[in-house]
Order: structure tokens, then sequence, then C-alpha cells
């Protein structure tokens, strides 16, 4: 049966373009399994496809294919590129920075560009919009059947030039933990910043502990409050918000059965900083 | 090539959660076959992920595995349960009232408590905030591969304890049944009702005459109408309202081409009453 | 493992009836497989089931079934059919439009009327409103599965008698080219029209050359204004509109990274009229 062959875009399910795309792999490989990882990553949004990808991959066998199609300049001159990762999975995209969280959190052990004179559908020459079809999810069917290896993706190049988009990195500064907030959990309104667990553990805070929350957008503060350190959301009353560890290991801020995002407004992206710190015991007299 | 394994959650398919148990369940098994039931359950709505299961479970083979993840309390000590039903497929799920529907209309055969010890994603064991990819879809993927059998996932409890959700059940004074209002048809904005088909059978009504149809919510009457009994929507006119027995053999109401739901804002849940009886013959002089 | 079997429902994906039709297809066949095309089509409407058909349909490798249930009429007189198309795929569906453009632009070779006496769920007789999970993919899932052959779906029919919905076809008047918008690409906002790049081509103009643009609903202008002719989008800056040959070959009109359709208002349907014409040369002095 081979790899498993996994896909992810931003082009919704409303409509033909996902299904071409399986069409494609199964005219490569006709017992080739294929999953879908989301096909609702914001249009355009590199930054969610990377996070995505970082979320997921490594649940996957080694030797699975992903083809992750955000292409805002598709028809341009960005490479497209295949990658093997340190995991042993491949990811082929559009070289946009999409391979930005793969590359920092997973590591590359290998890149290569596609060839397009050998990995393009037959008779797709004349199209030049749907790359993800012709070009993408064709190539990583071949990849994923076993058709080709990966060194018949295309030439080697230095891993160090696969783009990466800007990342700010969590900090401490022997008081508090400071991070970004990378995403949403979108159904369920959850915080998820970049600040690994095992910085947030040198705070030196237990379950059950308070933990001190500042949320700021740019120079503005946001949100700040004591909250408390739980090992889920059952430890919290209904409606009561939490600091804990989410499914990444890395430090999260909710509401048990709310929305945390929707409750204050809160964004995305490298502009919303969040810090941690230990809060003061408080003593009533 | 095993038994199939269905996926159903209230995590929507817009991030990676959903794509990281298909990871682990193919690394258990690279053969298994996955479906999803559905991801869109609203949050933490037990009651509908428990109709869900109901509405689809008997089209499965036997030995099917469900895996069923609404699970507000995750983390609490609430139980991981698996039970075998009595059509032989087998559900994975909090014991948090989702097995409501599956015990009182299809049986619960056997039901045993899930052994964490050995039925755990290796390496797992920091993250308390999904068992849903941790535990559950890795014991399902076991239970479906062969890998164990259904002894396999734990110590036999009680079916008896298995948690249900407060039920009204329908009901029939001699001249008019009453149910409630258990779930609307998504898309379509139908409402379906607890009423079975062969009790307002005893209202005599035949294809093509009428029906007193009332519906309350609580004490406020929100609907009284004669509607035609139908076959299907066909049978009546493009924005006619219609009484039929919908795909679970239940009493439905609708508007052909329409939805009933929005037309007279209708809800669920056992607050909303709807009755039906045989309309009283109208002679015009 | 046969044949892939490929559905399309306006069904949505929020409640159970997509699963329950996967159910019934792999009680057919335990090892069948089955993929989506969609389920989002809007309710009700034929004419998109149509064109998402022809969108995808010659991706997919011959023999590939597809079962489409968009199904206004359901429980009425209008039949069941099967098609085999010139390129060798099967489509199962009510014959109620819903091969309109699979019958024009790719061909019928054959049709058959589906036998409901042998082509149907066992149990399911007392069913009136969900032909989709009782009949189309039941049978879809014998032919996929060869458990039948395309005669055992039952009595061949003409070809010319299976229902079109009307269309007007793109014209030529030795200056512009003139059709109409037959769908939205749904999460981008182009307009896709029924004018095929041949006729186009007609028109003589070169990728960067400018065309006119006008778009009329009824007597309405709408649109009208010179555009890029560009080979794809990243031949023109974030935010400018273009006209491209789309992934089907048709000409289409998008904006970079914008939605041309909420930026001026347009809908889909004959009503909706395109025409494109070479730009007259401007000269500044």
């Amino acid at each position: 049966m081979g790899n498993a062959l996994v896909l992810q875009t931003d082009f919704g399910i409303a409509d033909g373009a996902v299904s071409a795309m399986y069409g494609v792999a199964l005219g490569v490989s006709p017992d080739l399994r294929i999953c879908d990882l989301t096909h609702e990553i914001p249009q355009y949004d590199i930054w969610e496809a990377s996070y995505r990808l970082i979320q997921t991959i490594s649940y996957w066998p080694a030797g699975t294919v992903f083809v992750s199609v955000v292409d805002p300049g598709v028809g341009s001159a960005r490479r497209s590129i295949a990658v093997r990762t340190e995991g042993g999975q491949y990811v082929i995209t559009p070289d946009n920075g999409t391979l930005t969280h793969v590359k920092r959190m997973q590591g590359i052990a290998e890149a290569r560009v596609i060839d397009e004179t050998v990995n393009r559908l037959a008779g797709s020459d004349k199209s030049y919009t749907f790359y993800g079809r012709d070009v993408y999810v064709y190539t990583g069917a071949r990849l994923a059947a076993g058709v080709i290896d990966f060194a018949g993706v295309g030439p080697e190049v230095d891993v160090e030039g696969v783009v990466e988009l800007p990342i700010v990195e969590a900090s401490f500064d022997g008081e508090r933990v400071t991070g970004t907030i990378d995403v949403l959990d979108v159904r369920f309104g959850s915080l998820w910043t970049n600040i690994p667990r095992d910085q947030f553990d040198r705070l030196g805070v237990s379950y059950g502990q308070r933990v001190e929350v500042t949320i700021e957008d740019g120079t503005r503060t946001v949100y700040k409050n004591f909250l408390t350190f739980a090992r889920s959301f059952a430890d919290v009353f209904v409606g009561e918000p939490l600091v804990y560890a989410n499914s990444l290991d890395c430090m999260a801020v909710a509401i048990n059965q709310g929305s945390f995002a929707k409750a204050y407004g809160i964004g995305t992206g490298t502009n919303w900083k969040l810090s941690l710190r230990k809060a003061p015991r408080l003593v009533y007299e």
C-alpha cells in the first residue's frame, strides 16, 4: 500500500479542488492511502499552514508524505520543494515559509527542488493556476507510492536556504517567561503560545498554584490576571480561566467551556505577547 | 485490513487535532481503514454526540470500532470506557452520557473500562488535555486492527452503570402522541422527534391525510397547524410543511425546500414538546 | 480493491447522513475505497452539483463510480439513473439535471435506470426520504466493488433523454466573446465563466496585454474596466484584478488575494453575463 499521503490546503472543501487532487493521486497509484490534515487554513495564511504541520507531523509514521498547498505566489518564481524531516516524514510545498516550524522544531534532514520536467501531470502544461493538482499532489503521490524515491523528486538544495518566516523566541528574564501567541485552538478559543513547558517549569509553579498572566498587543495591555495552573480543564470550574500545557507541550491559556479569545478579543502573531510569572502569595488579614 | 475505525469529535476540522488522531491510528496499523462520523458536534454537546451515534451505527458492519470524543470533563475522574453493542459494533468514549441512545435503543452487550497502563500512546504520559489522541483513538485502533481483543481493553464493568442522560419517552394518550424534539437535521432545518413511527401508526392516519401538529416550548405554544402526512417531501408543494417518518423511523416535521426550524424559531431538548393527532375532517358548507 | 466510490451531496458533514452512506457502502464490500467530492453543495442546487462533477471527474481514473445526491424531488417520479461517461467513469444520481455538464462537455456513452427491486438496501423499503443511503450509495458500492456490472444496474435507456438544465453557450461576435458566470471559486471569490480559452484566443490577446471586461446582471452593467490577461495571479500586484484561464481551461476573473465576487457583489447563473474584448491601445500625449 506504500506510505500515506496527507493533504493540507487553504481551498476549503466546498468545491471540487481537493477532490481533483485525490483523483490525480489515485491515478498515480490506485492503492494509495490519502488523508487530510486540514483544508480550512485561512486563505494565504502561510504561518498557520506551518503551525498545523508541526502540530501533527510527529504523530505520523516515518515515510508519510505531506503535501501542503497554501500558495499566494502561485505562478511566481518561488521554488517548489520537497524535504525529508529528521523524523523521516516528507513535506512537499511551495518554498514560501510553510516549513518554518518544521525546520526549527523538528529539523530538516534533506531538501530538493521539484524537477517539473519529470514530476508534472501529463497534459497540464498550459495550466498555471493549479500547481497543487498538477505538480504537488502528483509528485507527492509518486513519492508515497514508491514510483520515485526521494532523489527522483529533483536536485538537492541547501537546507539552510529553505525559507523561514520571522519568529520571536520565548524568553526567560529570571522572573517571568514571555512568548508570542502563535495560534488559536479554533473551536475552543484557547491561546497557544510558543513558550515551551520546560521553560515555564523554571518558574517553579506546581499544579493548583496561581500564575500571573499578562497579554499585550503591541504596547497595549489587553489582559492581566491571576489564573490557576491546571493539569487539565476539569481542574477548574466551568467558566474559569486556566493556564495549562497544551498537546504540543507548550503553554496555553483557556476558559473551561468558554472561549478566551472571544472573551477578550485576543489575536495571534508576533505582535501578541503573553507573559507568565509565579503569582505572589495573597495573604488576607 | 481489519475492521473500520470511525471517529466522532467536537474538534472541527480546521486545525490539526483530527489529523493527529489519524496519524496515531495509522502508527498502530498502517492498513487500518479510518472514516469520520462527524467532527462538527457542537462543543461539549454530549446529547448530540449520543444522537449522531444512534443515527449511523446500525448502518456499519459488526466489528466496526467507533471512537467518540466529546469530553467536557477531560482530565476529571470520569471513566473511559469501551462497549460492545447488541449489533456487534464497538464504541470507545468518555462515560459521560455519549452512550445514552445506543444503550436504550440498540442495547449494550458488554462494557469495559480502558486500562490506561496498557492502552496509552507511548510517551504521552505528561499530556492531560488530549485523551482523544493519546488514549481513545490509540485504543480504538488497536481494537480495530486486532492488536488487542475486546478483553484487552481493560476490566469488565456493569452495563447498567454506563452513564445515561435524562430522557423523556414519547407517550400516547388515546388521542395524541407527544414526544420531544431531539435534534435538527442541520442543513435542512427539519425537526426530528423521539416519536417512533409505530406509535404514530396508532392514530390511524394514512398518507395524504392531515395531522394536527402542536409544538410547545415549556408552557408556550409555538406552533399549531394542520399538516399533510406525506411519504416524502415531493408529495407536498415547494414551501409547504409536512409530517413524515425520517430515516431513523421516527416522526419528523419539515418544510419542503425550506427550514422549519428557522421559520418558527424551534430548538431542541426535553423542553421542546411536539404532539400529533389526527386532524378533524373539515366540512365546508 | 475494486474501483473508487466518490460521494457528492448537499447534506453537509455535521450530522450522521454521510457517515451512514459510508457504512452502507462498506457493508457491501469492506475493501472499498470511498472518497468525497464535496458535501457542501448548497441545498437543492442541482446546477452546482452538475458543475462540481465536471470540475473533477476527468481527474479520476476510468472505472471510478460517482454517487451524487442533490435531490429536491426525492420521493417523486423522477428517475434514478446511472451513466457511463465517455471517459469511462460512472455517475449514479437522480435524473434531475445533475448530469448537464457531464453530458455536454464530457459525453455520456450509456445510461441505465436503477432497478430498485434488485439494487436497494435490504430492509429499507419503508423509508422514502433517504434514497442516497438506501438506493444510490448501495448501488454505487455494488458497481464499484464488482458485485454487479453496469448492466446489473437496470435496463438501458436513451442517452438523449437524460435531463439537462438550460444552458446559454458562450458566443463570439467578431469583436468580443460573451458568456455566463457559471460558478464562483468559493474560497477565493473568483468568477468562473463558460467561455472556453480557445474562444478567447480568437481575440488575439497575449499575456500581459489588457482586456476590457464587462459584467451585466440582466440589463444592468455591474462592472466595466480594463484588466491584465495574466498567466497566473503572481503576474499582477496584490489587490489587482486579472483575467486568466482557470483550471478547467475556461476564462475567469479574479482579484489577486482578494474576492472579486464580494468586491462587486457578483452572482452566478444565466442572468449574469460577462464579455471580454481586446482593450484599445491607450496613448497618453
